[in-house]
């Protein structure tokens, strides 16, 4: 079980919903509307999709890597790596 | 006909993987994986949707814009106030 | 001249206050000052360069970029694809 | 003493040479430098900014709050929200 498991509906409903924003994107750029209303959009699914990211980031650090760094030792310092690297993906992308 | 249309294949073939990105997302939450494999998957599917952004956005310059200021007065104005409020939404989401 | 030469004065001013922050920000790691409150001023440092940034590229759209496309040819697309990497540099940044 | 202790030098190093970057863009802006050109070290003195901020985040993660959560309690649960805001203003700066 993962930190996540008690957000596990609301992610899913978020990532539904992102789905269904990309593939309104999609049907835009078939449907030849305007660059800027497409651009529009474009940012409002990217910026779902960060919610979605620090949710889950949230909930990683607040059970894994709590439970990890209760534990201390190799264990702790492998997942506060990991965390980090997963950090500095979301700080860049 | 909008700046797009010699990219619209693809626009359309980017957006059809970046929607393929977000449902395996969600299955990855559905599947109880690890959170930094999901997170990983969201980085990888922000950066997909900032590669249509700034396509279409390089596509919206390079004509509408361009056009446009081809012509001067208001009607550039316009299209270069909406083109700026476009990329500080995309630099601040 | 460019085109922010009407707002060469903003422009001082911020990039003033942003070089004022980040030695602010060094005097807090000397002070040895609690972390997260160094990570809220690198981020207001961070917002404070986006804005000169936004604030530079939407003067170069609005006078290089525009000059040039009103000419047409070789040096409009020229100009065209050097702002375009410029946004992408500022949205992965 | 906090988490960056033992990068103390390291930060500082970074930070001097970011306040340098800001101040030579001013230098850049005052000299009617290019745009382009200008917006190109903007983009450097920004991502300079990040790294500062993504070390000590790591240092925060790996000291702080693991100390914390090795104690538990409420004292864990406000350095993780803590951290998960700083997380989040990096992310949307």
């Amino acid at each position: 079980m993962h930190g996540y498991e008690d957000n596990k509906d609301d992610l899913l409903k978020r990532l539904r919903r992102a789905e269904g924003q990309v593939r309104g994107i999609a049907r835009m750029v078939e449907d030849d509307k305007y660059c800027i209303d497409i651009l529009t959009q474009v940012s409002a699914a990217t910026k779902a999709l960060e919610t979605v990211a620090l949710s889950l980031l949230s909930d990683h650090l607040g059970h894994c890597v709590a439970e990890a760094t209760a534990q201390g030792g190799p264990v702790a310092q492998e997942k506060i790596r990991e965390a980090n690297e997963a950090i500095a993906r979301l700080v860049r992308s």
